[in-house]
This record gives structure tokens, C-alpha cells and sequence, in this order.
């Protein structure tokens, strides 16, 4: 899937400087570095414009710094992004790799090394409560880390609607909308229905019992009366923002 | 738990009207009637303040018109109604008890029998869409059998917002509103937002396979953000009628 | 939807004391505090009749300090509440705003200030065991708040029916009943049998395994066959508490 | 596991009336019928008490008939019982066995052949409402088989607890109890609460879209709060006589 | 429904002895102790033959003290249990009223006191594995509260059927079985194929991911084969115990 | 929150030319029209580039036809979408309005009117079985409406890999990507890695039983390793077409 | 992935019988066939060990026969099976393919062309009840179309474990054993346990309604206490013939 | 079902060595032994090829080290494995039975005793991510306890497929594959369509929210496209195994 790499190899497997044997085996090693614990895919950011990220959760802090310094390793390898890590993965990962920034607390840290270029794009991240700001901040934090300084819209819960029709230029002027909702997440279908622009709607794990750590929000959000609003994964605030960029190229 | 008709009982014991023997078998014998295949409750009504209703499903349509019959023969007995009714059902009831208003066709029409004087306080019923239609028909035959003709507002969906602010006032000077949503029942936590009045809300089976059949809308009926809106069962017209019918004595 | 200052402010327009540029952006403004981490809704008193509360979970103790300034900061502004508050968050509010009134422990404190003036109106909460107590607290807690102490029945499960039909004339004479119940959730089946009041029904996260931490009493309550019961969502003792607020002005 | 059977088969082998070969064999032949489709298990009476059942669903006409066929062949077998059959499964069982009554229509009938005598004990059969009948008359036709011919008490429902109430002498005097209830199952607490006798609910598919086609009853059941009450699954009328007649041998 | 009491009280208003007003006062006061945080239900031991147990989680130490005190105040009134009591729990409980006999560690205690005479009946309690004994080991100290010391067959898993079949005489000869599994609860089918006694299956919480926290278990007793097999709640020991004792009398 | 029009409304009063009554009462009607049954929103084209769509389910043929009606009577309107019609609303929609494409069958057709001009970007619709073409039709439809005609890659499902990577050209080069997959959904994965376009995955309901009517699709979507991929609503075709039409503008 | 194809088209590169370009269109290129509709996968064979098969659900009778000729037009291309197909699409397949052996009815039907000669490999499939055998047919169908007549064991359910002890030698000399069984999927467990072959479960959507169309046997079956089970998806006799085609190979 | 046992004992029956009485006990004690709170099945080896496993959760230590120590007693008896230990379990254990390898660490450690000797299958044990690695760690702990030594292919989820097919070879070679991935569980699919061996799939309860524990795995590889893959329960690496040791004997 690679074509001009493939095409090349065929042409010197052609003109006899590569046997067929060696073109096999090239073919099996696209470009990925091989940890024993982890197959690193330095390929990804050609094939899909965002680089590969590295999610905490049930990794060692050690296989998190080792990962990290072989994204790192890659010259002109663009951003780095380690996600959802505890106190443990961050200083392990800053200790390999310094001057990463983090974003978040406790075990929902996101770190950040080598960020794009700021980009003129107009992101707007929108929260129904104050609840859902961890799962917006981890998406700002990866926003940014792309270049997308996104502008954050706090606390526009449904219930009081006049919160968030005050910032209705900013919705309708945007190029992509994020709204980070717990609860019944019906302010996805609202912002659907003000902005033209594109929509990423995350379900957070937040609310009373019957929100059902985020299974009520992600269901209502599929539901939704607005067309043309996506969903992604509950809580999965760095998802998000991996859709804002594959949006704006 | 009839106050005054067990003291008056308790009294005729005292003066020997009645035999302690006799008392036992009264008190065990509460108004109602029993059909063999039904109890019906001539006492509801008192007590609760809403009479009896027949719920038509899994009942034949001779079980329908008897209890039916059997609840018009009390004088003065209040409304009589007749819920999720199919046309044999329709049929046989209406030939037993001529002079019932149905509503609503198929497996879900209402019959009711003897209504309520009509009484002034102003009940709003509110849909997002036009398949919310039949639940909200079945709400609003059920409020007219207790004298509370509603307001209808259909077809109030959050994705066009400005469609229900249009009807801010009706809804602000409400004195119950009935909110009637299938899909992810947002409806419910915007007018929850906007009104002061009490606020019942009814999810709908209605909307692709994510609304699950009326579960992603009760579930986020319950997770919504604005406070002191209640909910009751799927396509449950008929409770939400019920409910205000409570509430508005 | 504030017809009257809508209304005003036309007419200053009318009247060139205000341009439109200016009426434009204070339509947009509507009265709400942006602290940046929250928008203060200090409309909702007026719009809801229950004014904002500050639900405790994900908010650091320094927000919900700060969001019960705000809101103790407007003159005549009605009760204050903060919900869920876990000990730090109790201790932060309390000392930015002293003289609160704390109900409830653990991670589930109530804390009013400015509690509205008691009210006549009669209000039950009854509860099916002594462990749905601390949810019933805070239903408790939020209802004085109002204006509305409410009587408490406590443990008046169905297993033994006699224990609820001794307080039949409470619940007979009440301006609304408050249902908290976990397990099976019968009570307010039971409970909207015997009462004309309207009946809001909470269901509690507790009881064995297949009580599903309160999923079970939740559809439970919503298949009630005693018609016009409303319920809120799990362990929501302020949700019932708003919503018997709603219905009592 | 019947070792009388097993002691006399190892005499038979010592004294050589039977060789070791033979004895594996018949040890290995526990008393069934292979018909091809269907291994006929004429020992359960033996082991169980109660007979093997023919369970419609899922079965040819045919293959219904020869079953009941085979075990109508066995000399002294006790009752036969068919349940949930269609009119097509009825009509081949009769006409390959005639004599059977049958209780119930459409795809629910049971019919039954060879019952037992009547027997004394005091069976209460008690239904929430009427489309619960079904439900509680193929319970009812099973019991009859086997000569527990149980009182009915239809439409108890706790929205009129009078109406259960004023059957309170039955169901304490009772021997057993089968609740019948669909919606949200409140009734199996109340009689649980009531009656001293074992109590086996039923949780019936009846009612609006929040019973969850019986899941709802079924969960509820499980999580009554009157301790003793034991649950057969939704709609298993059959099952629910099978308990009886292991508990009143 | 305790009809010799009612009887005498309505002989005592005929002869005068006592006004109707105190009959009624009398009557909405059948036997229970009102603790303010609990309404104490001495009535239970005659109407369902088990009296109240007390339900440890959710109360505070002094609640769980102060109702076995209330319980155990009562002259003559049979066995008192707390269940799944912590050590706190445990240590005011016995702080108050010593002498009780504690069966299980942790959050799991059992504690009986005033335990009945013991009984002949031949009551089997088996378990899937190991890892159920938990839950067995509160049913059989529930069971000997009764009386009803029971047989304990321990890991009979069905994975190894001969361990089972071992113990078949036990299970044939039962007067009732209680079967305690978790994983897939297939114990229960075989037990129930196996004898002709009662069978009340307790699902229980153990197993990998896949075990669903006990709702398996509890779903597969429900569709089992083995007719006339009852089930109770997740880990419900304490349950399956009353059942069994309403089943002995 | 439509910036110019409320800037003149408000202009039109400060010059005399409307009074503030009449103002007041404008702000109430953004444009949309009240056919009693449906309020058409024709102001949704400009706020949210896609016009309102008429969604078949739950409206009698006569209500799809008038909505239709009322919506091409706008003048420049843009295209008007009748979704999920079966065909007595096809029917009666080319009656009011001929000249309707008609696509897909039985009561899953798309008709459409007035479509856009043809438009450059590169839209993929790619399925995972022959099965998911009815919802890849139905979104091609939507898609055409809007001027943007996709390519179709029908039957690229992940157990033979090699047949989507013969397209990896096509889905390397798109603007965007439509995933269609019942059963498991992986295909959305797979694509999600192999292009930099935006993805939108769309479960689709086909499958053996525990495809869940295509929950199991929808959310092993969301868990997707594949950054970035977004999902709507299962069987959500049109849903699907409108997220591209908001990204590609 | 098939390297000898792949190390063939390099050497052909090598010695300019194939240009480049032309080497990378095949590669891409892997024999399948685009019928427009469908991407037959000639290939699947080779990679797989069982060929392609026709799913029939979703698909038009014509689309069924195209593919049934696709496969069969490839010479020594093995059986070919079209599975779950209804009357019209058997009816269209065997027109353009005649010579199919059809297993099964309705919309179950099973149609296998060149059948595989048979091996002596034993398979043993075991049924709990006769309402499996729809899906033990399919499965046994599929088995005997590559070569693997399979022993079946009709009615062993658990309830009557002598059933299927009466079977053990079978069971425990076969090479693989596939256990259909609805309701609880205790069989699986037992089967399990008697026999060291590989196991492979199948959960079938019979059973009274707690049974969850088959999701309780699924459950029940992947929490098996007999180790070293597997399970393949409800209903899909299908897959676990293929499963045993990859163990037998 | 030991047949050659029973053949021997009914000879010696015959011959009189062993008395009838004798038979009938010897016949109820295959071969376990009773610890009171375990039946240990030492014959389990025989019959299912792999021997009882101890599963750590619910047991105390010295049940652990009891268990074990019991399993080593019998001469010949093949390798002893402890599951889902944790720390104190595998002290004890090991205290009890030196010379133990642990694998895995935390909660989860698998210790193995008594290893079978090496043997040539060739298995693969592949996993989506490192966080899979704790289940992947089990599985091949057992594996290799069973003398199955697996290759293990580390981190190559679907979203970079590269990474998988650069280990084609090893996986289209192999005997036996498991396949270990939380997330969506693509792999299993993506592995069951390049391998033609047998394919054992492990969901593992990894992921962001809606990946439901396990649960979204677990559906999604049932339904998966890939015919003849089957699953065993969540994070069951154990049963993997297991299952790998029944197909490769």
C-alpha cells in the first residue's frame, strides 16, 4: 500500500540489484521497529497524516519510555503523543525523553513532545459541564500537539440553552465542532443543529447511576436527531481530536 | 386504609348492627368486583384519584368490554377508559358501551367512556417528531378523559432549536407539560430548561436500531442534566396523562 | 425566552438608547457568570424556579467553592446547593461560604445555604429500608432547602405491608410522596396504590447482586402497574427533590 | 445413581446370570427410548418425581406425536404432559393419542393425558392481572396433571392491594404458592411478605416497553426484599408446577 | 390477615372494652418497633415463618446493634440473624448482644443467635467449587439458625461429574437441595436431574469476565433443563436458606 | 443565532419600520411552517449546509407527501431527501411530487428530488458483505442528493484482506470514507489504518444472533485501535452521508 | 501472503517476462472475482483450508446463484456451500447450479455442491434437545461437504445426564465433538468434561425467554468450568464445522 | 465411563474377589480426593487429556498450597498449574511445593510444576497490543506447561496491518493459533482469514469505555466474518491454552 516504495523495489529487483528473495523479505519489513513487547509503527503517520500514539493503560513505565524514545528516534517523525498514563509512565517517559508537555492529572495524563505547527483552522471544544473537562483537556492537549489550538466552550449544558447560544458565532463559524458530554449527552444533538460544521460528539463516563458510566450518553449520541454527528468511544477525548485531524488535513 | 369506612364500620360492630363475624368478611371484601378472569377495582378512583383503566393487551375482547361494563355500571363512577386497544378489542367494547371517543388506530387506539368536565389548567404536550405522534394522541385522549384538553406542539426536535423557542411562552406558562421523545430524548432536558412547570417525560420506541426501542431515550431521560424533570415508561402515554392527572387535582 | 427584558431591551433599541450591535450582544449575554471552567446560570432561578445547584463529582474542591460564591454572590438569589460533595469539597465551600448546613457523609454531602422560608405544603418521603437512608438525605436536605421539610417514613418495605399501611394516612393527606427504593423497587408500585398525591419514585443502588445497582428497581418502577407514577434516575434524591419543587410553587 | 437397580445387575454378574460384558452394556442403558430425533427419558419419573414433558417449540407435529406416543406406551408411567404446542402439534398428539385435554390456544396450548388423582394439598395459583392468565393456566393444567388442582386468584395486582388482601385466608393457609406477575413483579414481594408457605414466581413478557419482555419481573423477583421467595424463568408456567410437585411430593 | 387478633379486637369494640377510635389506631399499629431509622417487624416470625433477618450493608454499626436488640427483646421470638455484616458490623452486634455465633469473614459475616432446636429434615447444600463457600457457608449458618443442619458437599463442578455422582445418595435422599455456583451454573440442571427434592440454585458472583459478576449463572438456572428448579438472587445464601425453610415446615 | 437577520430585525425597529411586538414575535418564527403534524424547518439548509430530510418511519404516506410538498416549495431550496419510505409513502410522495429518485426497495427506499450539482471530492462507500448493501445504497443516495458520488467497494470484508487492499488505492487517494459492516465491524479498523481520510463507520444489523442487531458492530467500532474513526447510529446510512456532506462542504 | 505466488511474480519480474507496473496491478490482484455485488475470493481455499461460503441472508436469490457459478466456474475448486438460504435463493441457485444436496428447511436450508470425498476422522456431534437439530443439521451438512461425516447424538440434555453417558465411548474416542444446546449450554460443560478432544460449543436461540434468544447459552458457555472449551457464535452450526475443518485438517 | 476399570471391577465381581456392596461403593469413588473444602480430580488427566488446573480468586492460601501439594501426591501425575494467583496464594503454594515457575505478577501469576517434556507443534500466540500481554503471558504459561513452547507475536492490532502480515509465514504455518485482543478484537478475524490452522480467540477486557470490559471483544469475535474462529470467555489465557492442548494431543 505503499506504491512508490513497491514500485521502486520491483524496478531494482528488475535491474538485478535486489534478488526476488531479499524483495520478499523487504516486503514483509515495512517500516516498524520491533520491541519484543511492542511492534512500533513508525509507518503510521504517512499512512494516516497522525503519527502513532501511545495509550498508558497496561504498559509498564518502562515499555512507555522505550516506546516513546523509538517514536522520538525517527527523524522528522512529527508529534509524539503518550496518552492516558499515570504519575509512573509520565516521569519514566520524561525522564528518557525530556520537555514533553503534560496535560492532566492523576491517571489521565497526556504528554506531548515535538507539537506540529500552529494552524490557522478554527476548532471549537465544547463541554456540557465542568465534569467533562478531563476528557476535553486530553483532547485540547492532542489537538494542539497537530497544530489545532482548539477554543474551549465550558459548562453549555441543555438546561440552560441561553449558555450556549451565546457562543453560537463561534459554533457556526467553525471548522470542526468537539462536544464533550456525560450525562444524557444531548447537547450533541443541540450543537448538530446550530453548526454546519463537522461534529465529533464524545460520551463521557460522567452522571447519576442511570448515565451508566457513559453507555446512556454513547447510545443517545447514535440516536441523535441532528444528522451528520459522529461519535467516538466513551471518554475518548484523544479519539476525538484523531478525527478533527484526519477532518482538516 | 378507608378511614371513614372502617370507623363506620367499626361503630356498627359497637352497636351490634353488624357481627365481629360480619366486620372480618367486609373489611376482607374492599369494593371491587370479581369478574373470575378480573378484580375490578370500583375503589380505585377515590383512592387514587384517576379511576381504573383497561389495559387492552393479552385481555380478549369479551374480558375487554366486560370490565368495561362493569365499570360504567357504577353510578357516578368517573371516567371510564379503555388503553392499547386492537379493533376486535374497539369493537366489542363499543358494542357493550355504546358512545365511547376513540383515538388512535391499529393496536393502540384509546376508548373513553363518561369524561371529565374540561377544567382550566394548561397542560402542554410537546413532541420531537411526527412518529412521536401516537404515544402523544394516547397522552392527550387519556388527559381529555380527566378534563385537561392539552396543547399539542409537534414535531419540536432539539436539531432545530429555534422550532421550540417558538413555543417558549406557551410552554413557560404551563401548568404540566408532557414531553414526548423517542430517538436520544433530548427534548426532555431542553424544555426541562426552559419551563418551571412539572415536566414528565415519555420515551418512544421510535428512531434507528441505537435508540434500542425506547431504552437509549428512557436512559437518557433519567441521566438529564435538568434538574426535577420525571419520566415513566416506554410509549407509556397513558402513565404520563396519569401522572399529571395527579398532579393537577 | 425572557419575554419581558426581551421585550426592554426592543424598545430601548426602538428608542436609539441602545444600538443594535449592543442588543445583539446582550441578547447573546443572557445572565450567566463564565468563570472559564463553568458558566454560572444565574437565570435558572427565574427560568426553573429551582435554581442552579453545583453537583460535586469531577469538580475540584476549589471549583465548587468558587461556582458557590458566584451564585451566593447574587442578591436575593434563592437557595444555594451543593450535591455528592465529598469531604474536601464540603471543607473548601465552607470556608469561602460559611454557614451552610451539611447533611450526609462520606462522599455524599448535601450542603445548603440561604434555605427558603418553610412552606404548608405536606411532603412524604418514605423509604423501603434503612439503607436507602443517605438518599433519602439528600432528597431531604434539598427539599428544606425549598421550603418543603419533609415527614420521613423509614423502612417501610413490602415485606411487611402492615409497616407502610400504618402511615396510610400520611401518605393519603400528602401533597406528593417521595418513593426511595432499592432492591425490587415494589414500594412505589404500592405506594401509588394507596396515595392520589403524585408520586415521584427514586431508585437506590442497593441490595444483592441482581439488583444491578439499581438498574433492577429502575425498570422496575418504570413497569409499575399503579399508572401516573413518575421516576427519576439512580440514587437521585435531588432529582425527586427539584421535581417535588416543580410540582408545589 | 439407582442402586437398587445397580446392586441387583452386580448379583446377577457374580452369580453369572449376567456376563460382565452384558452388565456394561446395560449399565449403559438406563431406561430411555432412542427415537432418532429424540432420546424419550422414561426413568425421570423415577428420578425426579415428575415425568419427562413434552416441550413444543422447536418440534415437528411428528416428532411431538411419536414422543408422546412413546411415553404413553409405558405401562404405569404416570401423566403426560405437552406444553407450548401449536394447534398443528396438538391436533397429531391427538390423533396419535386421543383422550388428552387440552388447556390454552394459540402457540400455548397444554394437554395433558393419564393425571395423577387429586390430592389434598392447597395450591394457590395468583395472578397480577389478567394477561397474566395464560401464563398461570398452563401452570394450572400442569398441577392438575399432577392432582394439585390449585385455586385461581386472578387480577391481584398491588395498584389495589385490597383486592390480594382480601384473599389474604387462601394464601396463608396455602401449601404453595405460585405468583404470576409480569410489568414489574411487585406481587411476589407482597405475597412473599404474606404467606408462610413457599412461594415460586413467575415473571411474565406482559406490559409496556420498559418490562423489557419479562427481564424486568425476572430482575425484580430476584431482588425482592421478602427473603424465601424463589423465581422460575419468564413465562415458564410449566416450570413453576414442577417446583410445586417437588415440594408437595 | 392475622384474623384471630382482628376477631378479638372486634369482640372488644362490640363489648365496649375498647372505642372504635382505638380499634382503628390499634389496627394501623400491627406489632412492629419503630427505631425512627428502622420500623422493626416482630410480626414477620408468624406470618412467614422467618422472622426479619437483618440486612447488614448500608446500616451503620449502632443500626445493626440497636435492631438485634430490638429483636432479641422480644420473649419467645425464635432465631435473629444478621447478614453480610462487616467487622464493625459483627463487633457492635455482639458488643450489644453477645453470645451470637459468627459464621464468615470479611464483609460476609453471618451472625445467629437464639438458634432453633435442630430438626431431622435432610437438607443438601452443594457447591460448583471452591471458591462458592463463601455463599454456602452464610446459607448453612441461615439453615442452622432453623434448625436445619445441612449436609455440605463442597467443588462437585460438573467439569468432573463423578465427584457429583459420588454423592448421589446424599442428593436423591434429600428432603431439599441447594445448589451455590457461579461460572455457568450448569450444577444446578444435573442436581436437578438427579433428584426428585426441591431444588433453590443460587447464582453466584465468581468466574472470569465472561461469568458477568454471577448474571450467567443466574440467567442459565433460569433456562435450565432440569424442570422444577427454582433460583434465588446473586450470592443470596441467605435467601436460599428461607426458602428451604418455608419449604420444611 | 442567525446573526445578519436579527441585525436587520433589529435595525427594521430602531428605524420604526416593525414594532418591537412585532419583533418580538419574529425572533418567534425563524422560518419554518406548522403543518399541525410536522413543523418543516426550511431554515436547516443554511444552518447546517444539509436541508431538513423527511424520515419515513411512523408517518402515514399523506404526512411524507405534504412534507415533501412543503419543502420543494421552497424556491432554491436545495435537495429534499425522503429516507426509509416504504412504498405507500414512495407512493404518495412522486404523486404530490414527480420526478423523484428512487432508490433501494421494500420499506427501505430513498427518494430524492432536486439534487445538487455534481461536485470533484472523492468519496468511498466501502462494505463488508454483499448483505450491508441496502444501508451502502441508502447512503450512496443520501450522498448523490448532495453532488458528491461515491465510489462502491462491495464485499471487502477482513477474512480475505487481499480484496480491500486491491482497493487500498482508492481508499489512499479519498476526501472521505463511508465504512459499511455488520458481524463484527473490523472492517472499519482496517480501513481506518490504511487511509489518512476521515473515516465514518456505519454498523449495520446483519449477522448471526450475536451480532446483537448490530450493537456488537457499533461497539466494537468505538473500541477500534484505528484512531480517529468515528461511527453513527447502527443501519444509519443517511446518517453516514450527512457527517461527509457537513466534512466536505 | 502466498509466498511462492509472490516469489514466482518476482522472478518473472527479474527476467522482464513482467514489467513492474504489471507486477504491482497483480499484486493487488490476488485472485478474486468482482461480480460487482461481491468480491468472490478464489483464494480462500488455499489461505484457509475451506473455501468461500454463500451466506444467504441479505442477499437476492440471483445474487445467491451468480456466486454459487463464480465458485464452481474455478475447476478443482472444492465444495462449495451456500448456507442459511430460503426457499427462492435454493430454488435460484439450483437452477444455475443443479446437483446440490439441500439439508433443512424454511429459511435454514443448507445446499453443498462437490462434496469432498470422506475421511475417517470421527466427529461426533451431540444435541441437548430435539429443538436443536436445525442448527446440528447445518453444522453436519457443512461437515459432510468436506469429508467429515459426522456421528450425531440427538437429546442428551443434562437433565438426563444417563443420555449422555450412554454415549461415552463415543464421545470419548472422537477426534472432535460439536455440542449444540439452547436453553442453559450445560451440555457443553458435561461434554466437556467426559471427552480430552477438541470441543466446540454452538449456543442455540431456544429456550422459554430468559434464555435471551440464545445470549444465556453463549454466556453460560463461555464461562464453562471445563477448561480448554470453545465457543462459536449463536446459531452458527456453520462455524463450528469450519472450526472442526481447521482442527481435522 | 473408565470403561476398562469397570470391566475389571465387574470381572472381579464375577470371580468374587469383590463383593456386589463393594462394587457399588468402589463404582461411587473414581478417583478424588476429598479435602474437605475440594474434591481434587486426579482423574480429570486421563479423562480430558489436561489435568485440574487450580483457579486461584476465592480460595484462601492454604487451600491453594493444599490443592496443589494433593495434585503432586500422585505419582506420574503429569503437570500441576495454578491460575490467577496472587501473592500470598503462590507464597503458600510454594512453601507447600518448591521449585514452582511463576509467570505473570500482581493478581495474576500462573505457577506450573512438573513441566511435560518439549514437543515439536508449532503454536502462536498473537496479541493486538502490550496491554494484552498479562492474558497472552498466562496462556503461554500453560502452554508451556503442557510441553507446547509458543512463538509469540507481540502488538500487531488491525490499525497497522503491516505489522501482521510481516509475520505471514509463522501464522500461515502454524499448528494452533491464539489470538489475545481487547479493543474491537479485529485480530481474531484478520488471523482467522490468513491462517488455516485452528484459531482460538481471547478477548481481553482492555479499552476505553466502550469496550465494556471484555464484553465488545467477545461479542465481535463471535460474529466474526472469519469462519471456523472460535472464542473462548474474557481474559481467559488459561482456557486458551487448554483448548490449544485438546486440538494437539
Amino acid at each position: 500500500m505503499d506504491e512508490t516504495v513497491l514500485r521502486r523495489l520491483l524496478d531494482d529487483v528488475r535491474s538485478g540489484v535486489v534478488t526476488p528473495d531479499d524483495a520478499v523479505a523487504r516486503l514483509r519489513r515495512l517500516p516498524f521497529a520491533d520491541l519484543g513487547f511492542a511492534r512500533v509503527d513508525h509507518h503510521r503517520r504517512l499512512r494516516q497524516r497522525v503519527g502513532e500514539a501511545v495509550y498508558g493503560p497496561g504498559k509498564t513505565p518502562e515499555q512507555c519510555a522505550l516506546i516513546v524514545a523509538e517514536l522520538l528516534a525517527e527523524p522528522g517523525g512529527g508529534p509524539v503523543v503518550l496518552t492516558r498514563a499515570d504519575p509512573p509512565q509520565v516521569e519514566a517517559a520524561l525522564r528518557v525523553a525530556p520537555g514533553g508537555t503534560v496535560t492532566g492529572t492523576g491517571a489521565l495524563a497526556t504528554v506531548v513532545w515535538r507539537s506540529a505547527p500552529a494552524r490557522p483552522a478554527r476548532v471549537v471544544v465544547v463541554t456540557a459541564g465542568t465534569a467533562d473537562l478531563p476528557v476535553a483537556d486530553e483532547c485540547a492537549a492532542v489537538l494542539r500537539a497537530y497544530g489545532l489550538a482548539p477554543t474551549m466552550l465550558v459548562d453549555c449544558g441543555v438546561a440552560g440553552v441561553h449558555r450556549l447560544l451565546a457562543s453560537a458565532d463561534e459554533l457556526a463559524g467553525a471548522d470542526a465542532v468537539v462536544v464533550v458530554a456525560g450525562m444524557e449527552g444531548a447537547l450533541a444533538s443541540l450543537v448538530g443543529g446550530i453548526t454546519p460544521a463537522p461534529v465529533v460528539a464524545v460520551p463521557v463516563s460522567t452522571g447519576y447511576g442511570a448515565a451508566l458510566e457513559g453507555v446512556t450518553a454513547l447510545l443517545a449520541m447514535h440516536a441523535t436527531c441532528a444528522a451528520g454527528t459522529t461519535v467516538v468511544g466513551i471518554d475518548n477525548g484523544f479519539g476525538a481530536a484523531c478525527a478533527v485531524a484526519r477532518i482538516l488535513p
